[in-house]
């Protein structure tokens, strides 16, 4: 097997500066090793610049909007100022909005909140819970897995073609990830675009898994939205955002009712209130904004964009095929893909080792290796299990009998890394892989508060 | 006029450190000046132990829940170890749950998402827009400004007591602040408290201007649910709390819908999808967690737990006698008050100058005196409007015409301050209200993009 790359041979620059980068872990077996924070594709660590210059504002932090000191102005206009530098990171089309949210899953709560009534939503079942499940007023129709980004297409294709008149009311919605959160797989957005456009239909890119690692242009796409989350963009302080067309935004209730969003607010002489809200982003970002958050966002952005996604994108091609050709020489391990192992994709990798427990393995690692990975579904349980053949009413669990040779894994271990990843971790990573799957794991483990530990 | 205090004369410790003590500021007259941050009640200043304490986690930072790797398993423990923090700091009862959401408005928001359908809701007109505006889907009554607490008990009770059996379809919902975010004055929430449980109704909180400034014991005061904010509680990094009974929550939809919230999502064989919610706090809390902002709220509790209450309090109390008493020597100076100027408040004093724009005013103090207050209606309109007296079709601006001896102001200032005010900044303020009153400003003021600035 093989992870695709379109990488030279030639080693690429350094990765860029994160926190934690001299962090020393024990291992269970004596000692410390320099931690290797391998799930990126859940939280990425803080870039050094991002984390400097929130530590250089926060002293200047003060109370945004309506406050009229020194501070109080400077939070605000450094507030307003990220909007435009994430809609540049984005390369927003003039009329878009950036609204700031929690993270993408609220981005994408917050647009499944503003679609008219009677939307139709159509949606890959390969999608994380957050791009699956938000559509709760709307009529979705989930599409099977594709096993070709053309497949999808098709599929994409076909479905909004037999939409049924008699259902329709207005513009239907298209929800698609830019790279998967499970395989990290590409995939076609401009194509969807494309084709959801040629019906009539409205595109929202989840770009929680492409942002961090490829650049993102919604003119480019020609998607009528973007959402993206700080954590995994290195910027981990609670906020995530939703960019795109404003009139669905402007034209619905707010998300969240409160403060900000109220322009004017009266009580009428029947003993009720009027609201008038504000049309602009503040319309669905009730309360006190988390400035901290936003600016971090923007910090992160302007980092990314400095230090080329070019480079970027090389640098981590050359750790992708690291890990691609390392694993492709361990015959036990199986790399989950729905396109092919040749297809592109970033620094997100699936797979499960036969005859062994997925939360075991992962726990080894870490316990052995100072490596943080991930097991379980991803939340993306019908990807995952579709990816494993697995049924879909179990669900593996650590101190659940190991696979035996040839039977099915019932969750996986995700690998994932990014901008601040050295090569020595995803080698060290390779390289245990090996180790436990030719002399097992040195230790024994157990499951505690459904958690796989080492016995003590 | 004076503002109540129960203040002893001794002066009391020194402020708690909080960033930003030592920022300096120009002004407009020429020269530097340490900034007073004087509006606590929108966003205070970080502790500095809570920037020390998130500081010294930033480089553990992991990706929470099903993170394998040793920093992803510290950060799980670190943040779900914050909501017994946070259940401690409340005095919370062993069967509540800790939400952490993102703001005060965004915990009664989810609050409003999981009322029974049909709740009657009843709520003062005199609260904040975020405990106002949320209960979309339910039947509001708004209730009279009350001039005195008993009167607030009195109309509660009045309304309870006149519920129309034919609407009622299980217990009301009470929502009322702790202490008002216009005058600051605490509210009768116990009694409050009381009187809905005898009607069989039940209460939650507005804590976000009590908590920083007293103690909360939702046992003690027997309230349902309390909602808070992070940044007005000196940790300002995107969350806040909802805590109180669990079964509303658990029985509700889950407030966003994706990963986390989610146990177990399955394709049907009809092509739907079928999922099963976790029960427990994560059911609300979908998307990655803000590990930083909770943590940073726990570390908040513990400080200002370690501080002491009764100290802070006796502390807050000398400042707002320093300022009540300043206020009252100034004629021209009217401070807003439902209860009476000897009602018990916190650190939050609202006021108008006579033959001033409020906005005028505010800009003055920033410029001239490097003192941040906020001016305008403090996203409470109706209750500012009944404190003026002013035309509910109206309001303030500054560039407006000023206000001439005799007629209504538009809109108010609001000066508020806490646990890391030095009494140098209440005293500045004294001082430069009453220059400005006698004195007039110094300077030339405009309006700019909806602010009130000094000429250039």
């Amino acid at each position: 097997m093989s992870v695709s790359t379109i990488a030279s041979d030639r080693s690429v620059c350094s990765p860029l500066p994160v926190l934690g980068r001299d962090v020393t872990v024990p291992l269970v077996t004596g000692g410390e090793v320099t931690y290797a924070a391998l799930d990126y594709a859940a939280s990425a660590p803080a870039l050094q610049r991002v984390w400097d210059d929130v530590a250089a504002y926060a002293p200047y932090y003060g109370s945004v909007h309506r406050g009229a000191g020194y501070l109080s102005q400077l939070s605000t206009d450094l507030f307003e100022n990220a909007r435009g530098t994430v809609a540049e990171f984005l390369d927003c089309r003039e009329d878009d909005q950036v609204v700031f949210t929690r993270s993408t899953t609220d981005s994408l709560n917050l647009l499944a909140s503003v679609v008219p009534a009677g939307c139709e939503v159509f949606v890959f079942e390969t999608e994380h819970h957050a791009s699956l499940l938000p559509w709760r007023d709307a009529q979705v129709t989930y599409l099977d897995a594709p096993s070709t980004p053309r497949q999808a297409v098709e599929t994409l294709e076909r479905a909004l073609a037999h939409r049924d008149p008699s259902r329709a009311s207005g513009p239907a919605l298209v929800c698609v990830t830019g790279a998967s959160n499970v395989t990290g797989e590409l995939w076609p957005v401009r194509e969807l675009a494309a084709t959801a456009h040629a019906h009539g239909a409205r595109i929202v890119l989840d770009a929680a898994q492409l942002a961090p690692h490829h650049p993102v242009s919604v003119r480019d796409l020609d998607v009528d939205w973007v959402a993206f989350s700080g954590h995994k963009l290195y910027a981990p302080f609670g906020a995530g955002v939703l960019a795109g067309r404003a009139d669905w935004l402007r034209d619905a209730e707010p998300y969240l009712a409160g403060g900000g969003a109220s322009r004017k607010v009266t009580r009428r002489t029947d003993g009720g209130v009027d609201v008038e809200w504000h049309e602009s982003a503040a319309r669905h970002e009730a309360g006190s904004p988390n400035v901290i958050g936003a600016y971090a966002i923007a910090s992160a952005c302007k980092a990314l964009t400095e230090a080329g996604f070019d480079t970027l994108v090389a640098r981590e091609r050359h750790l992708i095929r690291t890990v691609g050709e390392g694993l492709a020489e361990v015959p036990e391990v199986k790399v989950l893909s729905l396109f092919g192992d040749d297809s592109p994709r970033v620094g997100v990798i699936s797979f499960v080792v036969e005859g062994w427990n997925s939360s075991h393995f992962a726990a080894a690692l870490s316990a052995e290796y100072g490596i943080g990975v991930r097991d379980g579904l991803f939340c993306a349980h019908p990807l995952v299990r579709t990816l494993l053949g697995s049924d879909p009413q179990t669900q593996g669990e650590c101190g659940a009998p190991e696979a035996a040779p040839g039977e099915k894994s019932l969750n996986a271990i995700r690998v994932s890394f990014g901008a601040g990843t050295p090569d020595e971790h995803v080698e060290r990573f390779v390289r245990a892989v090996k180790e436990l799957v030719s002399e097992g794991a040195k230790w024994n483990y157990r499951t505690e508060g459904g958690r796989c530990v080492p016995t003590v």
